[in-house]
C-alpha cells in the first residue's frame, strides 16, 4: 500500500492582518491533488510553560483573566519567547516575572502545539524544582494572582473540569508522567 | 485578605480581520485598575473532539497535514461546530466524516480551552464506543490517513513527544482518567 502524500505545498502569502499582537497569514496552497486553496492562521513567536513544583510537593499556579472568553483561568506560568532568546532562559524570565521564583533545577519535558489548525504556535515544557521566593515583576497591566496546589489536586481539577486551559493539561500530564517514572527509578 | 479583582471590561470592538476562515476582533477593554488597553482575538464557533474506542481497546487516530506548522500531526477526529448544531450531534457527525465509524455509546469527558490568550475556541470532548464500522465522507481535498493504535501506545506516544496536538493530549488524559474509575468501579 502506497503512503497519501498529506503535504500541502506553498505557493504565495499575503498578510490578512497586522495587529498590535496578532498576525495572521492567508497562504494559498497546493494539495497533493493538485487543488489550489487557502490556508488562514496566526503567526505566532512560541511559548513556554513552567511546572514549578515546591519542595513540599505543591505547584505554583496563576488565576488570570482570559479576555477571548470572558473568564478567570487557572493556568501554569508562561509566556512568549521574545526575539532572539533562548528557550530555557524564556522560562527561567517568565516565571520571575510572573511569581517571583526562580529555580535551580529545570527538566525539559517535550512541547505541544495548542492550535495546529490555525496557529503555528509551539509551547516548549519544563518542570522547575528547588525554587526561591522572590519578588515577582508584573507590571501595573499584568492582573494576575498566584496560589499553589497539591500536585495529586491538579490532576483531580483537570477531571472535575475546573482546569481546561489546554497547555496547563499537557504540562501536568508530562509533568506527571516524569514524577512518575522519576520515582520508579529512584 | 480582599481577592483582586481581574476582571477585564468591555469598551468597544471593532473587526480587525475577516478572512474566510478566520475572523480577527480587536476590542478596548478596561483593566480594574482603570487603564485602557486593547485585547486581539480568533473568534471561533467551538469545536468537538472524539476519543473512538474499540471493541479490542485500540483508539482512532489520524494523521493530517497541518499546514501552519508544515507538519504531519497524529490527532483524534475532530471538527467545526456548525451553525445552531447540537454539540453531540457535531461529534457525531465528524466521527462520520472523517473515519466512516459511528458509535452506539458517547460518553461527554468535559472541554478544553486550546488558546485562552488570543481565541475564544471552546472543545468539548467525548468517548464513542460501541463503534459500526462505515464509509467515510471526505472530501477530496480533506487528506487524512485514518489507523488504530492500543490506548496505552497513545498515552506513551504523549510522553515520547510522537504526540504533541493539545487537544489531543487533553482528551486522551481525560479518557484514560475515566476507563481508569470505571474499571475500579466496574
Amino acid at each position: 500500500m502506497i503512503k497519501p502524500d498529506l503535504t500541502e505545498y506553498f505557493v504565495s502569502t499575503e498578510i490578512l492582518a497586522q495587529g498590535k499582537l496578532l498576525t495572521v497569514n492567508c497562504d494559498q496552497v497546493r494539495l497533493a491533488n493538485g487543488h489550489l486553496t487557502e490556508r488562514e492562521y496566526v503567526i505566532h513567536p512560541g511559548a513556554v510553560i513552567i511546572v514549578p513544583i515546591l519542595a513540599n510537593g505543591n505547584v505554583i499556579l496563576e488565576r488570570q483573566f482570559r479576555y477571548p472568553l470572558r473568564l478567570v483561568f487557572i493556568e501554569l506560568p508562561a509566556g512568549k519567547i521574545d526575539a532572539n532568546e533562548d528557550v530555557l532562559h524564556t522560562g527561567q524570565r517568565e516565571l520571575l516575572e510572573e511569581t517571583g521564583y526562580s529555580a535551580n533545577e529545570w527538566v525539559r519535558l517535550g512541547q505541544t502545539h495548542p492550535c495546529i489548525g490555525y496557529s503555528n504556535e509551539v509551547i516548549h515544557i519544563y518542570l522547575a524544582r528547588s525554587l526561591i521566593a522572590g519578588k515577582h515583576q508584573r507590571d501595573a497591566d499584568e492582573n494576575l494572582e498566584v496560589f499553589e496546589l497539591p500536585f495529586a489536586q491538579c490532576l483531580n481539577m483537570i477531571v472535575q473540569g475546573e482546569i481546561t486551559d489546554g497547555k496547563t493539561i499537557a504540562a501536568l500530564f508530562l509533568a506527571a508522567q516524569f514524577l512518575k517514572s522519576e520515582s520508579a527509578h529512584g
